[in-house]
């Protein structure tokens, strides 16, 4: 059953990650497709973060964009600081950086997701964000 | 000079159309791009109209995605009514399709804008949508 959802964009929040992603993450997110037309080769979907969720760190072989929609999260790169985001943020995830997103540890947080290239893109899922690299990350 | 532009998103207004694009536009239009890694092949700008702009008839051959984000605007293709916009909804626009969008005539809009097939995209600009057509399409 879904929790109670706070509204925090415009856009739909869809229904939980299926398990093909959501044994990635810590906590609970959502999923709302918004295209279909595979031609554009751009597919976008809302992901939505309940306060805490994260996902582990992961890595794309033809990069991903996230656009900033609602709530607060934080992006974070291996080596470097974690960045708070807002809606309005817009992060460009180069090919094969190794990185985490997710929400704020006292709000929810919405971004749309552009998987780019995704002809030929893979995804590499690797360790959780634990606890403390979390704590760490986002108490800054 | 800027107008006075109310603040209808989270996105950044950016400058006057650059007259490449403004030449094909009835009305006052800001350009704000929001991306810079090429190797992504996923350009996004916000684009804004003041109340009445609208781009004249034109197709992509790589096809095109609107994300809106703020105001009230309408999309139409060729032979087709006109559909609303508000924040949330998102619009594919195939490859070929003829079409224009722009803002209602008494609210101002904001779409991002993806280009998408950058790599072979190009725009074929039409005819504008003249007083008569954007009136018909934006009164129902």
């Amino acid at each position: 059953m879904k929790k109670q959802i706070p509204v925090i964009s415009s856009f739909p929040v869809g229904n939980e990650l299926p398990q093909q992603f959501s044994q990635f993450f810590i906590g609970q997110a959502y999923l709302a497709p918004l295209t279909s037309n595979a031609d554009l080769n751009c597919p976008v979907s809302n992901v939505t973060f309940e306060p805490g969720c994260r996902n582990n760190w992961h890595s794309h072989t033809g990069g991903q964009l996230l656009i900033c929609v609602g709530g607060r999260g934080y992006y974070q790169e291996k080596g470097k600081p974690a960045r708070q985001l807002m809606a309005g943020d817009v992060v460009e995830i180069a090919h094969n950086v190794v990185h985490w997103h997710g929400a704020a540890p006292d709000s929810w947080f919405s971004h749309l997701a552009i998987a780019t290239n995704p002809q030929t893109n893979v995804n590499s899922w690797l360790d959780p964000v634990d606890d403390a690299q979390y704590k760490q990350a986002t108490s800054k």
